[in-house]
């Protein structure tokens, strides 16, 4: 299971003074809770800044994080004028977050993934359909992208195939339908890997987290192999840690165990 | 999703005096407790006082309960000469917990089962392979047990078909067995039932409560109906509410929202 740790993002409102004044301090700190909670990349995002300043930030951000930890990034913009300079930074293999069907992002990141050999997120977006909540249009986009990326050369197992999640709140059936796209994308592509923004599922409701972390076993339970998360949500940890031993991941349960003697799991 | 309280059983140490004694406050208090709580059935038990003593506190038990509160019963004995009473004192349809494909525990319990259209719990076992622990043979048995049920006149919507769960701290793998099992039976037989008695997926781990919770909501995610479990581990609850809202089961997520400002989902 592969977490990507959400919080160094400039829309988040007590983050961005911190990107834009180039605060290393609550940076390396925001990276070092999330590494410490359990996330194995961390994800970096500068993009309300606009196009003038984004390159820049993001790139102080790659320096900043990798200066302090070492540790992979995921780098998070549709904009190859900010990824390429921050992937020439970047050191060992970056996530680049994220790619679509989407002509001109398409055409843009793909060759930046690609002879970067970099893993990548690919939401089944494209220009035709927009962001399809329906499973039949979500698994079609799917398909075209996972054979377009590797038809241009991107191994499979470096694709993490976002199905999009909305709102349950909008409408009842939102969970369902990517439960089952993350299970068909997983069995029609053995090798390549599902990844999920958790949070989105929750938009709209009270009690967000209570969603967000049931919606994380459920997605596990269906093959979801990588989340996008706030890691530093202790019940949500516990429950994945939970769940992994449950779906046979956790050989003698040990890791389960160990949470339990490091008092990870004893929330209440 | 249907619920049976667990709690009302004599193996329970501090029951086993209530139901010795016929103490009729605690047991109404336990049922109340436990309807309150979610439950939609209470499971009623008295198996630990001998073949002599069992059918008349089993039906002892069924007056008690019944004449407290208007709810159904799950009849939780494998010994036919405390079932028949009970299931005629029984008012409404009752659970029969529960039939298997051994040879005299079958036909001792079937015509009961059959003449009263009660409802029955139908464990994967036989005589030839015991309580099989893989899922080959937890489904073939599965399979011919529906089969002969239906073949002697059960209609299929009054089965519930338990896999029977064992412990992931003995096998890694009996996670994962028990849901796959969950979900090819609910596709092999449509309108069938399933139901597992969920603490056993915990035994030997630490934080018991913990395991249960998830295990739920993986288990709910691969089409089980029915469970047997304690109604006020609240955690447990609000997570069923939560799982039953991210399935589609909840429509506007009403009961979700409901639960929320009733502060069913507000427990650190």
């Amino acid at each position: 299971m592969l977490i990507i740790g959400e919080r160094i993002n400039s829309s988040r409102k007590w983050v961005a003074p911190a990107v834009e004044n180039k605060d290393a301090g609550f940076i390396v700190n925001e990276a070092a809770v999330q590494l410490a909670a359990g996330a194995n990349y961390v994800d970096v995002n500068a993009g309300t800044f606009g196009p003038d300043r984004e390159p820049e930030l993001l790139c102080w951000l790659v320096e900043t994080v990798q200066g302090a930890h070492e540790c992979r990034l995921s780098l998070d913009s549709p904009n190859p004028d900010a990824i390429e300079p921050a992937l020439k930074l970047h050191k060992g293999k970056a996530l680049i977050n994220s790619i679509s069907l989407e002509k001109a992002r398409y055409d843009n990141l793909m060759p930046l993934v690609r002879d970067h050999g970099a893993d990548v997120i690919a939401m089944c977006a494209d220009d035709e359909h927009g962001m399809p909540t329906d499973l039949e249009t979500k698994l079609m986009v799917a398909g075209a992208l996972v054979e377009k990326l590797t038809g241009d050369g991107v191994p499979l197992e470096n694709i993490y195939v976002d199905p999009l999640v909305f709102p349950i709140a909008t409408d009842s059936a939102y969970g369902n339908v990517v439960l089952s796209a993350i299970e068909q994308i997983m069995t029609r592509y053995p090798g390549v890997h599902t990844m999920v923004g958790l949070s989105n599922i929750s938009h709209g409701l009270p009690f967000r987290f209570q969603i967000n972390q049931m919606f994380l076993a459920l997605a596990m339970g269906r093959g979801l192999d990588g989340a996008i998360l706030d890691p530093t949500d202790k019940r949500l940890m516990a429950n994945l840690i939970t769940t992994n031993a449950l779906l046979g991941r956790d050989e003698f349960c040990m890791d389960y165990i160990q949470a339990h003697q490091s008092g990870k799991l004893d929330l209440d």
